[in-house]
């Protein structure tokens, strides 16, 4: 618990003022006030995080957490729990989804094993923190111990930790990998927001009908059998949560400790933020939207979090896929606050050229 | 119109043969069916256009056409009418969000002239196409002539000819400028819809409730007044268009011709687009949408079309910029296609590992 309670200390606040500053300059742009619409505030909130007005979102990172679910037991994922295993190893060989997108946004991707269900050779290059070798099947009981659930959050605090020993970093973005995870995510959703679990549930990698009703029922009644307390992140964590789900909020809760602005993927990873946030407070600024995923529970998370998506491109892969494309619009948002000119500069230049 | 005729006969139909080889690709990739969503069929169809797998979207360009309107006599904008002007400069000076927006998509950004009420020295740098000094009120008559409408549209045709005579472009972005645009290509979307004007109306730069009201008249009484015929795009250029809308309607027929891609803007370019497609049916398949405007009316444009917008991040400033931002989703769509390793091929490099 000391690793967690040290970085929630920490966290600062964004300087409000600069925040402002950048607002005024967006304002007095030669063009109709607003019309870069919200990535102008996307632009200010980045220069209140750096204290600039020319921030530069030159080292960019990845990092994509995988688990196992027990949940899998009950049939709600289309895929074989063995597939979360074989997607650690497209990552470190290079040939998914997330190292093209993350390769076009010249970003680098860490990948760490929170609690797959796999003995990963030592020497594999990824974060080794497993918790365990996938959660428990939280239709029987919690998912993991109270404990376990800290460590997960601990674990992602530290993998910021190491990753900056290495390089610093200006962005950091979160992804998933876990087959099964949509049910946790959307039964964590569910525990805070007490929405009905038919409203927010989805067909992850591409359930059926009847599986789809299937994955509702047993997360209502995972729900009703484990009792989450929507007041205590950490329980709702270890009652229907998972391990890579708790070191996505420990990314989160790290980025925002040493400053750094943190971009969260899709479902898993906005269950990941949402967590974060719940623990920390002051990690909320530090947290965007990268986009609005297919999966129906992800805009109710963002709801929650009042947070406004960059995309809504019909995503619903993970990996940390949707935060590789809009760090590329986050990286718009800095260049159209500091280099668009403003009336003024525009006159100055007039003048300039006319003396 | 033997420019535009000739241009129309030259366009030929993207290969379809590859589209369905691009989807099958895409289809067998190493993650869910479907799961990066829209950027999948952009990515197919660019492999249509260029007949590859590999699209390499390299040579970027924007073209922002700009022109003014007689109809600002009429109260329909927030700015007067000098800014053309000034922001064909600003254009120039390099200051300008399109500027800053297509640097960023390394893209190179071209001016053209089509109507601008100023006599710009023959020197700058911008494309001299001047059809007339800014449109006629269309509240009192038609627009321009019949024959400045074509001379419009051949002149959009003829600055994608002399783009490529300097180099081969991969990807062409429509932009716009003129004060009180907003009014002609609201009123084009209402002549070939006939959905109510009140219906398709927005705010533009930012006009107040009032001002909002009198827009609204203002184009209905237009329409009334000239009979725009929907079944005659030209006349429909003509009586309520813009000489900046027909060079953007030209650059499409262009660009579709010269077997290029081009991606429109907002609502001024979507507003040239829908001409475009309506006089060269052929145009379409190279035809891209940008972003959803806050304008009202570009929803409707892009409904009438068939196009899904890439982005929705409420811009509604014109220029090019959300093309050029969309330039960056286009390439990331191509590196999809491309670079995603199928399932086999996973499965080929694994074999090799173990070898």
């Amino acid at each position: 618990m000391k690793i967690l309670e040290s970085a929630i200390k920490k966290i600062k606040k964004p300087n409000s003022k600069m925040y402002e500053e950048a607002k005024e300059r967006l304002r007095n742009q030669a063009r109709p006030a607003g019309s870069l619409g919200i990535l102008e505030d996307v632009g200010a909130r980045l220069a209140g995080i750096f204290n600039t007005l020319d921030v530069k979102l030159e080292n960019r990172q990845v990092v994509t957490c995988a688990g196992d679910h027990g949940i899998c037991e009950e049939g709600v994922s289309l895929f074989p729990s063995d597939v979360t295993r074989q997607m650690v190893y497209n990552f470190v060989n290079g040939g998914a989804s997330i190292n093209v997108l993350a390769k076009h946004a010249n970003a680098k991707v860490a990948v760490a094993d929170l609690g797959v269900n796999w003995d990963f050779e030592p020497e594999l290059p990824i974060f080794h923190k497993k918790i365990g070798k996938g959660t428990a099947n939280f239709a029987k009981g919690p998912a993991m111990t109270r404990e376990q659930a800290v460590q997960s959050v601990e674990a992602g605090i530290e993998i910021v930790d190491r990753l900056l020993e290495k390089r610093p970093l200006h962005i950091i973005g979160t992804g998933d990998m876990g087959i099964g995870n949509t049910t946790p995510s959307t039964a964590i959703i569910a525990a805070f927001s007490k929405i009905p679990v038919k409203k927010l549930t989805g067909r992850g990698t591409g359930i059926d009908d009847e599986a789809l009703k299937n994955k509702i029922r047993v997360i209502e009644s995972a729900l009703d059998k484990n009792k989450p307390d929507a007041n205590d992140p950490i329980d709702v964590l270890a009652k229907v949560g998972g391990f890579e789900i708790g070191g996505l909020a420990g990314i989160v809760i790290g980025a925002a400790k040493a400053g750094i602005p943190v971009v969260c993927d899709g479902l898993i990873s906005t269950a990941g933020a949402l967590i974060a946030c719940k623990i920390a407070r002051g990690a909320k600024p530090y947290l965007f939207a990268s986009h609005n995923s297919v999966e129906i529970g992800h805009r109710f998370m963002l709801e929650h979090l009042g947070l406004t998506p960059l995309l809504n491109l019909e995503f619903r892969l993970g990996e940390g896929t949707g935060a590789a494309v809009a760090f590329e619009l986050l990286d718009i948002a800095t260049r159209v606050l500091c280099e668009i000119k403003t009336f003024e500069e525009v006159a100055i230049i007039d003048a300039q050229k006319n003396a």
